[in-house]
Protein backbone atom coordinates (compact mmCIF):
# COMPACT_ATOMS: atom_id res chain seq x y z
CA UNK A 1 0.00 0.00 0.00
CA UNK A 2 1.66 3.49 -0.93
CA UNK A 3 0.90 6.17 0.78
CA UNK A 4 -1.90 8.81 -0.09
CA UNK A 5 0.22 11.37 -1.25
CA UNK A 6 2.31 9.41 -3.80
CA UNK A 7 0.79 9.56 -6.77
CA UNK A 8 -0.60 6.24 -8.58
CA UNK A 9 -1.97 4.65 -11.87
CA UNK A 10 -4.76 2.56 -12.02
CA UNK A 11 -5.08 -0.27 -14.69
CA UNK A 12 -8.20 -1.18 -15.99
CA UNK A 13 -8.52 -4.47 -18.38
CA UNK A 14 -10.68 -3.54 -21.12
CA UNK A 15 -13.70 -5.78 -23.61
CA UNK A 16 -15.54 -3.90 -26.64
CA UNK A 17 -17.05 -5.01 -29.86
CA UNK A 18 -15.74 -2.73 -31.66
CA UNK A 19 -18.41 -2.78 -34.75
CA UNK A 20 -20.10 0.17 -33.59
CA UNK A 21 -16.81 2.49 -32.12
CA UNK A 22 -14.90 4.68 -34.51
CA UNK A 23 -12.00 2.65 -33.16
CA UNK A 24 -10.19 3.25 -29.88
CA UNK A 25 -8.73 6.66 -29.96
CA UNK A 26 -10.64 9.55 -28.90
CA UNK A 27 -10.78 12.17 -31.95
CA UNK A 28 -10.75 15.55 -32.23
CA UNK A 29 -13.93 16.76 -32.32
CA UNK A 30 -15.26 18.12 -35.99
CA UNK A 31 -16.72 21.68 -35.72
CA UNK A 32 -19.85 21.11 -37.79
CA UNK A 33 -20.44 16.88 -37.02
CA UNK A 34 -20.98 15.32 -33.90
CA UNK A 35 -18.25 13.59 -31.93
CA UNK A 36 -17.25 10.50 -33.52
CA UNK A 37 -18.11 7.74 -30.91
CA UNK A 38 -14.57 6.02 -30.20
CA UNK A 39 -13.79 3.26 -27.18
CA UNK A 40 -11.19 5.97 -25.14
CA UNK A 41 -13.60 8.31 -25.20
CA UNK A 42 -16.73 6.24 -24.14
CA UNK A 43 -14.20 5.09 -21.23
CA UNK A 44 -13.10 8.42 -20.27
CA UNK A 45 -16.77 9.61 -20.09
CA UNK A 46 -17.88 7.04 -17.76
CA UNK A 47 -14.92 7.26 -15.68
CA UNK A 48 -15.24 11.35 -15.80
CA UNK A 49 -18.99 10.62 -14.32
CA UNK A 50 -17.51 8.58 -11.53
CA UNK A 51 -14.31 10.47 -10.45
CA UNK A 52 -16.06 13.60 -10.77
CA UNK A 53 -13.14 15.09 -12.64
CA UNK A 54 -11.82 15.58 -16.65
CA UNK A 55 -10.22 12.05 -16.72
CA UNK A 56 -7.85 10.87 -19.43
CA UNK A 57 -6.78 7.00 -20.34
CA UNK A 58 -3.65 5.70 -22.32
CA UNK A 59 -4.41 2.79 -24.13
CA UNK A 60 -2.05 -0.15 -24.85
CA UNK A 61 -3.31 -0.53 -28.27
CA UNK A 62 -5.04 2.18 -30.66
CA UNK A 63 -7.08 -0.51 -32.25
CA UNK A 64 -8.66 0.65 -35.59
CA UNK A 65 -12.08 1.39 -36.08
CA UNK A 66 -14.09 -2.21 -36.52
CA UNK A 67 -11.86 -4.08 -34.10
CA UNK A 68 -12.92 -6.19 -30.87
CA UNK A 69 -10.83 -6.34 -27.92
CA UNK A 70 -11.13 -8.70 -24.87
CA UNK A 71 -7.35 -7.84 -23.55
CA UNK A 72 -7.01 -4.23 -23.85
CA UNK A 73 -5.45 -2.21 -21.09
CA UNK A 74 -5.94 1.65 -20.10
CA UNK A 75 -4.26 3.25 -17.60
CA UNK A 76 -5.24 6.50 -15.91
CA UNK A 77 -4.48 8.15 -12.44
CA UNK A 78 -7.58 8.36 -10.05
CA UNK A 79 -7.70 11.61 -8.31
CA UNK A 80 -10.68 9.56 -5.41
CA UNK A 81 -9.35 6.38 -4.14
CA UNK A 82 -11.63 3.35 -5.15
CA UNK A 83 -11.50 0.19 -4.03
CA UNK A 84 -10.89 -2.28 -7.60
CA UNK A 85 -14.38 -4.20 -7.13
CA UNK A 86 -16.41 -1.18 -6.41
CA UNK A 87 -14.88 0.38 -9.97
CA UNK A 88 -15.51 -2.36 -12.07
CA UNK A 89 -18.82 -2.43 -10.66
CA UNK A 90 -19.85 1.02 -11.17
CA UNK A 91 -18.16 1.38 -14.33
CA UNK A 92 -20.88 -1.79 -15.63
CA UNK A 93 -22.98 0.24 -14.73
CA UNK A 94 -22.10 3.53 -16.42
CA UNK A 95 -20.80 2.08 -19.97
CA UNK A 96 -22.89 1.07 -22.67
CA UNK A 97 -23.08 -2.57 -23.83
CA UNK A 98 -20.42 -2.63 -26.36
CA UNK A 99 -17.89 -2.35 -23.83
CA UNK A 100 -16.49 -3.32 -20.76
CA UNK A 101 -14.32 -3.25 -17.79
CA UNK A 102 -12.96 -6.76 -17.31
CA UNK A 103 -10.70 -6.04 -14.40
CA UNK A 104 -9.07 -3.07 -12.06
CA UNK A 105 -5.36 -3.06 -10.37
CA UNK A 106 -5.37 0.57 -8.26
CA UNK A 107 -2.35 2.19 -6.35
CA UNK A 108 -0.12 0.88 -9.09
CA UNK A 109 3.45 2.87 -8.87
CA UNK A 110 2.65 6.19 -11.22
CA UNK A 111 2.75 6.81 -14.06
CA UNK A 112 2.31 4.07 -16.27
CA UNK A 113 2.22 4.10 -19.80
CA UNK A 114 0.40 0.82 -21.16
CA UNK A 115 1.97 1.58 -25.17
CA UNK A 116 5.69 1.77 -23.31
CA UNK A 117 5.58 -0.67 -20.41
CA UNK A 118 3.80 -3.86 -22.13
CA UNK A 119 6.26 -6.46 -23.41
CA UNK A 120 4.09 -7.90 -25.91
CA UNK A 121 0.67 -8.28 -27.79
CA UNK A 122 -1.62 -11.44 -28.52
CA UNK A 123 -4.06 -10.91 -31.62
CA UNK A 124 -6.81 -13.56 -32.99
CA UNK A 125 -7.33 -12.94 -36.26
CA UNK A 126 -10.76 -15.16 -37.38
CA UNK A 127 -12.01 -16.44 -40.65
CA UNK A 128 -15.48 -17.66 -41.60
CA UNK A 129 -14.28 -20.36 -44.44
CA UNK A 130 -17.69 -21.96 -44.74
CA UNK A 131 -20.03 -20.32 -47.92
CA UNK A 132 -22.86 -18.61 -46.69
CA UNK A 133 -23.22 -15.90 -43.69
CA UNK A 134 -23.74 -16.25 -40.70
CA UNK A 135 -25.34 -13.08 -39.10
CA UNK A 136 -24.62 -14.45 -34.85
CA UNK A 137 -20.91 -14.51 -36.20
CA UNK A 138 -20.86 -11.67 -38.99
CA UNK A 139 -19.56 -8.66 -36.62
CA UNK A 140 -16.75 -10.99 -35.62
CA UNK A 141 -15.12 -13.01 -38.45
CA UNK A 142 -14.05 -11.96 -41.76
CA UNK A 143 -16.66 -13.68 -44.14
CA UNK A 144 -14.66 -15.63 -46.61
CA UNK A 145 -16.98 -18.16 -47.74
CA UNK A 146 -13.79 -20.19 -49.41
CA UNK A 147 -11.74 -23.33 -47.77
CA UNK A 148 -8.18 -22.49 -47.58
CA UNK A 149 -4.96 -24.65 -48.29
CA UNK A 150 -3.35 -24.85 -44.97
CA UNK A 151 -0.50 -26.55 -45.57
CA UNK A 152 1.29 -23.38 -47.21
CA UNK A 153 -0.50 -21.40 -44.87
CA UNK A 154 1.39 -22.84 -41.98
CA UNK A 155 4.44 -22.78 -43.76
CA UNK A 156 4.20 -18.90 -45.11
CA UNK A 157 3.44 -18.31 -41.01
CA UNK A 158 6.83 -19.66 -39.85
CA UNK A 159 8.79 -17.17 -42.15
CA UNK A 160 7.29 -14.43 -40.18
CA UNK A 161 8.53 -15.12 -36.50
CA UNK A 162 11.50 -14.09 -35.68
CA UNK A 163 12.81 -10.52 -35.61
CA UNK A 164 12.44 -8.62 -39.40
CA UNK A 165 11.79 -5.90 -40.74
CA UNK A 166 8.28 -5.63 -41.40
CA UNK A 167 7.97 -2.39 -43.53
CA UNK A 168 6.00 -4.30 -46.30
CA UNK A 169 3.22 -5.09 -43.55
CA UNK A 170 2.49 -1.40 -42.77
CA UNK A 171 -0.44 0.97 -43.97
CA UNK A 172 1.27 3.74 -45.55
CA UNK A 173 -0.37 6.02 -42.60
CA UNK A 174 1.47 4.36 -40.53
CA UNK A 175 4.12 7.10 -38.86
CA UNK A 176 6.35 4.47 -36.53
CA UNK A 177 10.44 5.48 -37.86
CA UNK A 178 10.99 1.70 -36.87
CA UNK A 179 9.98 -0.85 -38.82
CA UNK A 180 11.66 -3.41 -37.32
CA UNK A 181 9.43 -5.77 -35.16
CA UNK A 182 9.78 -9.65 -33.59
CA UNK A 183 6.98 -11.86 -34.04
CA UNK A 184 6.67 -14.87 -31.26
CA UNK A 185 4.96 -16.85 -33.38
CA UNK A 186 1.87 -17.52 -35.62
CA UNK A 187 -0.75 -20.42 -34.41
CA UNK A 188 -3.17 -21.65 -36.67
CA UNK A 189 -6.58 -23.29 -35.21
CA UNK A 190 -9.28 -24.41 -36.76
CA UNK A 191 -12.39 -24.97 -35.38
CA UNK A 192 -15.03 -26.25 -37.82
CA UNK A 193 -15.74 -23.61 -40.75
CA UNK A 194 -13.52 -21.29 -38.60
CA UNK A 195 -9.66 -20.67 -38.52
CA UNK A 196 -8.35 -18.51 -36.05
CA UNK A 197 -5.19 -16.96 -36.60
CA UNK A 198 -3.28 -16.05 -33.56
CA UNK A 199 -0.38 -13.97 -33.98
CA UNK A 200 1.72 -12.93 -30.83
CA UNK A 201 4.69 -9.84 -30.74
CA UNK A 202 6.10 -7.23 -29.52
CA UNK A 203 4.58 -3.96 -30.64
CA UNK A 204 2.92 -4.18 -34.02
CA UNK A 205 2.75 -1.63 -37.08
CA UNK A 206 -0.36 -0.18 -38.24
CA UNK A 207 -2.96 -2.70 -39.69
CA UNK A 208 0.41 -5.57 -39.22
CA UNK A 209 -1.73 -8.06 -38.23
CA UNK A 210 -4.53 -7.24 -40.90
CA UNK A 211 -1.81 -7.03 -43.48
CA UNK A 212 -0.49 -10.51 -42.29
CA UNK A 213 -3.97 -11.73 -41.77
CA UNK A 214 -4.36 -11.06 -45.73
CA UNK A 215 -1.65 -12.22 -46.93
CA UNK A 216 -2.01 -15.45 -45.26
CA UNK A 217 -5.87 -15.94 -46.69
CA UNK A 218 -3.98 -15.04 -50.42
CA UNK A 219 -1.48 -17.97 -49.83
CA UNK A 220 -3.97 -20.39 -48.88
CA UNK A 221 -5.73 -19.64 -52.15
CA UNK A 222 -2.80 -20.81 -54.00
CA UNK A 223 -1.90 -16.69 -54.58
CA UNK A 224 1.83 -17.46 -53.82
CA UNK A 225 3.68 -19.47 -50.69
CA UNK A 226 6.42 -18.86 -47.68
CA UNK A 227 8.57 -17.54 -50.77
CA UNK A 228 6.35 -14.16 -51.40
CA UNK A 229 6.65 -13.84 -47.50
CA UNK A 230 10.33 -13.80 -47.54
CA UNK A 231 10.16 -11.74 -50.86
CA UNK A 232 8.10 -9.38 -49.25
CA UNK A 233 9.92 -8.97 -45.97
CA UNK A 234 13.48 -8.65 -48.23
CA UNK A 235 11.99 -5.58 -50.01
CA UNK A 236 9.86 -4.06 -47.38
CA UNK A 237 7.46 -3.19 -50.29
CA UNK A 238 3.81 -3.29 -49.38
CA UNK A 239 2.73 -4.42 -52.79
CA UNK A 240 4.62 -7.35 -52.64
CA UNK A 241 2.34 -8.48 -49.35
CA UNK A 242 -1.53 -8.97 -49.39
CA UNK A 243 -4.32 -7.15 -48.91
CA UNK A 244 -5.71 -5.38 -45.76
CA UNK A 245 -7.94 -7.74 -44.32
CA UNK A 246 -11.22 -6.66 -42.88
CA UNK A 247 -11.26 -5.19 -38.81
CA UNK A 248 -14.12 -7.16 -37.86
CA UNK A 249 -11.80 -10.24 -37.85
CA UNK A 250 -9.24 -8.78 -34.96
CA UNK A 251 -9.42 -9.09 -31.86
CA UNK A 252 -6.73 -7.93 -29.38
CA UNK A 253 -6.73 -10.84 -27.08
CA UNK A 254 -4.31 -9.99 -24.53
CA UNK A 255 -1.11 -7.10 -23.39
CA UNK A 256 1.40 -8.84 -21.58
CA UNK A 257 4.05 -7.62 -19.04
CA UNK A 258 7.38 -8.21 -18.28
CA UNK A 259 7.78 -11.34 -16.50
CA UNK A 260 3.92 -12.06 -16.33
CA UNK A 261 0.74 -11.25 -17.57
CA UNK A 262 -2.34 -9.03 -16.59
CA UNK A 263 -4.34 -11.29 -15.73
CA UNK A 264 -1.59 -13.82 -13.74
CA UNK A 265 -1.54 -10.16 -12.06
CA UNK A 266 -4.86 -10.72 -11.14
CA UNK A 267 -4.22 -12.85 -8.25
CA UNK A 268 -1.41 -10.72 -6.65
CA UNK A 269 -2.32 -8.67 -3.46
CA UNK A 270 -4.29 -5.76 -4.85
CA UNK A 271 -2.47 -2.77 -5.53
CA UNK A 272 0.72 -4.25 -7.02
CA UNK A 273 1.13 -3.24 -10.44
CA UNK A 274 1.48 -6.17 -13.17
CA UNK A 275 4.72 -6.92 -13.57
CA UNK A 276 6.12 -3.86 -13.37
CA UNK A 277 8.51 -4.07 -10.11
CA UNK A 278 9.39 -7.21 -11.15
CA UNK A 279 10.75 -6.65 -14.88
CA UNK B 1 -39.81 -31.15 -61.02
CA UNK B 2 -43.91 -30.40 -61.40
CA UNK B 3 -44.74 -29.12 -64.06
CA UNK B 4 -44.66 -24.90 -64.69
CA UNK B 5 -48.39 -24.57 -64.44
CA UNK B 6 -48.65 -26.16 -60.90
CA UNK B 7 -48.43 -24.25 -58.03
CA UNK B 8 -45.10 -24.63 -55.63
CA UNK B 9 -43.87 -23.19 -52.78
CA UNK B 10 -40.57 -22.32 -51.90
CA UNK B 11 -38.79 -22.60 -48.29
CA UNK B 12 -36.11 -21.02 -46.80
CA UNK B 13 -34.06 -21.56 -44.06
CA UNK B 14 -33.34 -18.07 -42.19
CA UNK B 15 -30.65 -17.16 -39.75
CA UNK B 16 -30.97 -13.79 -38.07
CA UNK B 17 -29.66 -11.36 -34.82
CA UNK B 18 -32.57 -10.95 -33.47
CA UNK B 19 -30.90 -7.71 -31.53
CA UNK B 20 -31.93 -5.11 -33.62
CA UNK B 21 -35.82 -6.52 -34.88
CA UNK B 22 -38.93 -5.75 -33.44
CA UNK B 23 -39.16 -9.91 -33.51
CA UNK B 24 -40.24 -11.69 -36.65
CA UNK B 25 -43.79 -10.52 -37.59
CA UNK B 26 -44.18 -7.55 -39.85
CA UNK B 27 -45.72 -4.93 -38.03
CA UNK B 28 -48.75 -2.95 -38.76
CA UNK B 29 -47.77 0.13 -40.13
CA UNK B 30 -48.41 3.43 -37.31
CA UNK B 31 -49.98 5.87 -38.97
CA UNK B 32 -47.73 8.71 -37.12
CA UNK B 33 -44.07 6.67 -36.89
CA UNK B 34 -41.81 4.82 -39.13
CA UNK B 35 -42.55 1.26 -39.89
CA UNK B 36 -40.91 -1.04 -37.29
CA UNK B 37 -37.70 -3.21 -38.43
CA UNK B 38 -38.58 -6.55 -38.14
CA UNK B 39 -37.37 -9.80 -39.65
CA UNK B 40 -40.32 -10.89 -42.17
CA UNK B 41 -40.50 -7.26 -43.14
CA UNK B 42 -37.02 -6.68 -43.94
CA UNK B 43 -36.96 -10.86 -45.63
CA UNK B 44 -40.54 -9.38 -47.68
CA UNK B 45 -38.69 -6.49 -48.82
CA UNK B 46 -35.67 -8.41 -50.41
CA UNK B 47 -37.57 -11.26 -51.77
CA UNK B 48 -40.13 -8.42 -53.56
CA UNK B 49 -36.82 -6.63 -55.00
CA UNK B 50 -35.97 -9.90 -56.01
CA UNK B 51 -39.04 -11.46 -57.71
CA UNK B 52 -40.58 -7.87 -58.97
CA UNK B 53 -43.87 -8.66 -56.86
CA UNK B 54 -45.23 -8.37 -53.82
CA UNK B 55 -43.91 -11.33 -51.98
CA UNK B 56 -46.04 -12.37 -48.27
CA UNK B 57 -43.60 -15.40 -46.73
CA UNK B 58 -45.02 -17.34 -44.10
CA UNK B 59 -42.62 -18.45 -41.15
CA UNK B 60 -42.05 -21.27 -39.01
CA UNK B 61 -42.02 -19.29 -35.27
CA UNK B 62 -43.15 -15.94 -34.32
CA UNK B 63 -40.05 -14.71 -32.50
CA UNK B 64 -40.06 -12.18 -30.46
CA UNK B 65 -38.19 -8.72 -30.77
CA UNK B 66 -34.24 -9.56 -29.74
CA UNK B 67 -35.17 -13.07 -29.81
CA UNK B 68 -32.31 -14.73 -32.46
CA UNK B 69 -32.53 -17.67 -35.31
CA UNK B 70 -30.78 -20.02 -37.02
CA UNK B 71 -32.98 -22.40 -38.29
CA UNK B 72 -36.23 -20.06 -38.52
CA UNK B 73 -38.29 -21.74 -41.90
CA UNK B 74 -40.28 -19.34 -44.41
CA UNK B 75 -42.43 -20.30 -47.25
CA UNK B 76 -43.62 -18.27 -49.79
CA UNK B 77 -44.83 -18.94 -53.78
CA UNK B 78 -42.48 -17.41 -55.34
CA UNK B 79 -43.67 -15.94 -59.32
CA UNK B 80 -40.98 -16.48 -61.39
CA UNK B 81 -38.35 -19.55 -61.06
CA UNK B 82 -35.42 -18.70 -59.56
CA UNK B 83 -32.33 -21.79 -58.68
CA UNK B 84 -32.08 -22.49 -55.15
CA UNK B 85 -28.80 -21.60 -55.65
CA UNK B 86 -28.88 -18.13 -57.02
CA UNK B 87 -31.74 -16.92 -54.57
CA UNK B 88 -29.22 -17.75 -51.83
CA UNK B 89 -26.62 -15.99 -53.65
CA UNK B 90 -28.76 -13.00 -54.21
CA UNK B 91 -30.08 -12.39 -50.85
CA UNK B 92 -26.89 -12.19 -49.45
CA UNK B 93 -26.72 -9.18 -51.33
CA UNK B 94 -29.99 -7.93 -50.89
CA UNK B 95 -30.28 -8.98 -47.23
CA UNK B 96 -28.61 -6.76 -44.60
CA UNK B 97 -25.59 -8.41 -42.09
CA UNK B 98 -27.70 -9.37 -39.44
CA UNK B 99 -30.08 -11.25 -41.65
CA UNK B 100 -29.27 -14.21 -43.69
CA UNK B 101 -30.83 -16.83 -45.75
CA UNK B 102 -28.85 -20.18 -45.31
CA UNK B 103 -30.85 -22.58 -47.64
CA UNK B 104 -33.53 -22.61 -49.80
CA UNK B 105 -35.76 -25.71 -51.28
CA UNK B 106 -37.85 -24.55 -54.60
CA UNK B 107 -40.58 -26.38 -55.80
CA UNK B 108 -42.03 -27.94 -53.21
CA UNK B 109 -45.92 -29.05 -53.28
CA UNK B 110 -47.83 -25.67 -52.42
CA UNK B 111 -49.01 -24.71 -50.29
CA UNK B 112 -46.76 -25.41 -47.28
CA UNK B 113 -47.48 -23.86 -44.25
CA UNK B 114 -44.23 -23.75 -41.77
CA UNK B 115 -46.63 -23.12 -38.71
CA UNK B 116 -48.76 -26.17 -38.94
CA UNK B 117 -46.94 -28.80 -41.08
CA UNK B 118 -43.48 -28.75 -39.20
CA UNK B 119 -43.75 -31.59 -36.28
CA UNK B 120 -41.38 -29.74 -33.70
CA UNK B 121 -38.87 -27.30 -32.64
CA UNK B 122 -35.57 -27.18 -31.18
CA UNK B 123 -34.92 -23.53 -29.00
CA UNK B 124 -31.39 -23.09 -27.02
CA UNK B 125 -31.53 -20.47 -24.31
CA UNK B 126 -27.79 -19.70 -23.35
CA UNK B 127 -27.00 -18.06 -19.62
CA UNK B 128 -24.06 -16.70 -18.82
CA UNK B 129 -22.87 -17.52 -15.26
CA UNK B 130 -19.76 -15.70 -14.52
CA UNK B 131 -19.50 -12.13 -13.10
CA UNK B 132 -19.22 -9.46 -15.43
CA UNK B 133 -20.08 -8.33 -18.59
CA UNK B 134 -18.94 -9.64 -22.03
CA UNK B 135 -19.43 -7.39 -24.52
CA UNK B 136 -18.66 -10.07 -27.32
CA UNK B 137 -21.59 -12.26 -26.48
CA UNK B 138 -24.14 -10.06 -24.52
CA UNK B 139 -26.28 -9.97 -27.47
CA UNK B 140 -26.65 -13.71 -26.90
CA UNK B 141 -27.05 -14.74 -24.07
CA UNK B 142 -27.92 -13.81 -20.61
CA UNK B 143 -26.27 -12.01 -18.15
CA UNK B 144 -26.66 -14.03 -15.24
CA UNK B 145 -23.37 -13.26 -13.43
CA UNK B 146 -23.89 -16.13 -10.68
CA UNK B 147 -23.53 -19.75 -10.75
CA UNK B 148 -26.53 -22.07 -10.85
CA UNK B 149 -26.82 -25.35 -8.76
CA UNK B 150 -27.23 -27.99 -11.55
CA UNK B 151 -28.07 -30.84 -9.64
CA UNK B 152 -31.78 -29.32 -8.75
CA UNK B 153 -32.17 -27.68 -12.42
CA UNK B 154 -31.92 -30.78 -14.46
CA UNK B 155 -34.48 -32.78 -11.81
CA UNK B 156 -36.44 -29.70 -12.37
CA UNK B 157 -36.06 -29.69 -16.24
CA UNK B 158 -36.80 -33.56 -16.46
CA UNK B 159 -40.67 -32.92 -14.78
CA UNK B 160 -41.08 -30.98 -17.85
CA UNK B 161 -40.37 -33.37 -20.30
CA UNK B 162 -43.45 -34.62 -21.37
CA UNK B 163 -46.83 -33.70 -22.39
CA UNK B 164 -48.45 -30.97 -19.96
CA UNK B 165 -50.93 -28.36 -19.76
CA UNK B 166 -48.39 -25.64 -20.15
CA UNK B 167 -50.64 -22.44 -18.85
CA UNK B 168 -48.79 -21.73 -16.09
CA UNK B 169 -45.87 -21.12 -18.93
CA UNK B 170 -47.20 -18.46 -20.79
CA UNK B 171 -47.49 -14.93 -21.39
CA UNK B 172 -50.38 -12.77 -19.86
CA UNK B 173 -50.83 -12.29 -23.99
CA UNK B 174 -50.95 -15.42 -25.58
CA UNK B 175 -53.82 -16.08 -27.43
CA UNK B 176 -53.56 -20.23 -27.70
CA UNK B 177 -57.10 -22.11 -27.47
CA UNK B 178 -55.53 -25.07 -26.25
CA UNK B 179 -52.36 -24.88 -23.73
CA UNK B 180 -51.26 -28.75 -24.05
CA UNK B 181 -47.78 -29.10 -25.14
CA UNK B 182 -45.34 -31.58 -25.58
CA UNK B 183 -41.44 -31.45 -24.92
CA UNK B 184 -39.44 -33.92 -25.89
CA UNK B 185 -36.04 -33.42 -24.11
CA UNK B 186 -34.68 -30.39 -21.63
CA UNK B 187 -30.86 -30.84 -21.95
CA UNK B 188 -28.16 -29.01 -20.05
CA UNK B 189 -24.48 -28.12 -21.70
CA UNK B 190 -22.21 -26.30 -19.93
CA UNK B 191 -19.41 -24.94 -21.97
CA UNK B 192 -17.35 -22.78 -19.12
CA UNK B 193 -19.04 -19.54 -17.57
CA UNK B 194 -21.98 -20.63 -20.30
CA UNK B 195 -25.01 -22.87 -19.07
CA UNK B 196 -26.70 -23.76 -22.24
CA UNK B 197 -30.51 -24.87 -22.37
CA UNK B 198 -31.83 -26.88 -25.24
CA UNK B 199 -35.32 -27.49 -25.06
CA UNK B 200 -37.11 -29.59 -27.92
CA UNK B 201 -40.67 -29.97 -28.38
CA UNK B 202 -43.93 -29.56 -30.23
CA UNK B 203 -45.55 -26.23 -30.91
CA UNK B 204 -44.71 -23.94 -27.92
CA UNK B 205 -46.69 -20.96 -26.26
CA UNK B 206 -46.05 -17.51 -25.95
CA UNK B 207 -42.73 -17.03 -23.69
CA UNK B 208 -43.05 -20.75 -22.79
CA UNK B 209 -39.14 -21.24 -23.21
CA UNK B 210 -38.36 -17.62 -21.40
CA UNK B 211 -40.42 -18.55 -18.48
CA UNK B 212 -39.01 -22.33 -18.54
CA UNK B 213 -35.55 -21.10 -18.62
CA UNK B 214 -36.18 -18.07 -16.34
CA UNK B 215 -37.99 -20.58 -13.55
CA UNK B 216 -35.15 -23.30 -13.89
CA UNK B 217 -32.52 -20.25 -13.32
CA UNK B 218 -34.64 -19.37 -10.23
CA UNK B 219 -34.34 -23.34 -8.80
CA UNK B 220 -30.50 -23.25 -9.28
CA UNK B 221 -30.37 -20.16 -7.33
CA UNK B 222 -32.43 -22.01 -4.51
CA UNK B 223 -35.67 -20.73 -5.22
CA UNK B 224 -37.47 -24.09 -5.20
CA UNK B 225 -36.84 -27.41 -6.94
CA UNK B 226 -38.65 -29.95 -9.38
CA UNK B 227 -41.86 -29.99 -7.15
CA UNK B 228 -42.31 -26.47 -7.90
CA UNK B 229 -42.61 -27.58 -11.46
CA UNK B 230 -44.97 -29.78 -10.51
CA UNK B 231 -46.96 -27.23 -8.82
CA UNK B 232 -47.28 -24.92 -11.56
CA UNK B 233 -48.13 -27.36 -13.80
CA UNK B 234 -50.75 -28.45 -11.91
CA UNK B 235 -52.44 -25.45 -10.95
CA UNK B 236 -51.95 -23.63 -14.21
CA UNK B 237 -51.32 -20.93 -12.52
CA UNK B 238 -48.49 -18.23 -14.09
CA UNK B 239 -47.24 -16.94 -10.87
CA UNK B 240 -46.06 -20.43 -9.55
CA UNK B 241 -43.86 -20.46 -12.38
CA UNK B 242 -40.56 -17.79 -12.54
CA UNK B 243 -39.75 -14.58 -14.22
CA UNK B 244 -39.63 -14.48 -17.91
CA UNK B 245 -36.15 -14.83 -18.60
CA UNK B 246 -34.73 -11.95 -21.03
CA UNK B 247 -35.35 -12.44 -24.67
CA UNK B 248 -31.75 -12.05 -25.86
CA UNK B 249 -30.61 -15.46 -24.56
CA UNK B 250 -32.76 -17.51 -27.09
CA UNK B 251 -32.29 -18.77 -29.84
CA UNK B 252 -34.70 -20.60 -32.47
CA UNK B 253 -31.77 -23.30 -33.38
CA UNK B 254 -33.74 -25.85 -35.64
CA UNK B 255 -37.46 -26.48 -36.77
CA UNK B 256 -38.26 -30.20 -37.69
CA UNK B 257 -40.07 -31.72 -40.10
CA UNK B 258 -42.00 -34.97 -40.47
CA UNK B 259 -39.55 -38.07 -40.68
CA UNK B 260 -36.42 -36.21 -41.39
CA UNK B 261 -35.19 -32.48 -40.56
CA UNK B 262 -35.00 -29.62 -42.92
CA UNK B 263 -31.07 -29.97 -43.12
CA UNK B 264 -31.68 -33.83 -43.88
CA UNK B 265 -33.27 -32.69 -46.78
CA UNK B 266 -30.79 -30.46 -48.24
CA UNK B 267 -28.88 -33.96 -48.90
CA UNK B 268 -32.51 -35.00 -51.50
CA UNK B 269 -32.66 -33.87 -54.70
CA UNK B 270 -33.56 -30.26 -55.39
CA UNK B 271 -37.22 -29.73 -55.72
CA UNK B 272 -38.56 -32.41 -52.92
CA UNK B 273 -39.77 -30.75 -50.03
CA UNK B 274 -38.48 -31.33 -46.78
CA UNK B 275 -39.93 -34.29 -45.79
CA UNK B 276 -43.68 -33.39 -46.13
CA UNK B 277 -44.35 -36.34 -48.97
CA UNK B 278 -43.16 -39.18 -46.47
CA UNK B 279 -44.60 -37.09 -43.63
Amino acid sequence: MLAATEPTSTLLRVAYDGTDFHGWARQPAHPAGPAMRTVQGTLEDALSRLCRAEIRVRGASRTDAGVHARGQVAAFECPVPIPCANLVRALDDLLPADVAVTDAWTECPAPIEPRHHNDGKHYCYRIRTAAGRDPMTARYQWLLGRPLELAPVRAAAAVLVGTHDFAAFRSSACQATSTERTIFGVELREHGALLELHVRGTAFLHNMVRIIAGTLVEIGLGRGDAGRIERALAAGDRRLAGRTAPAAGLELVEVSWPGRTLAGACASPRGSAPGLGAG
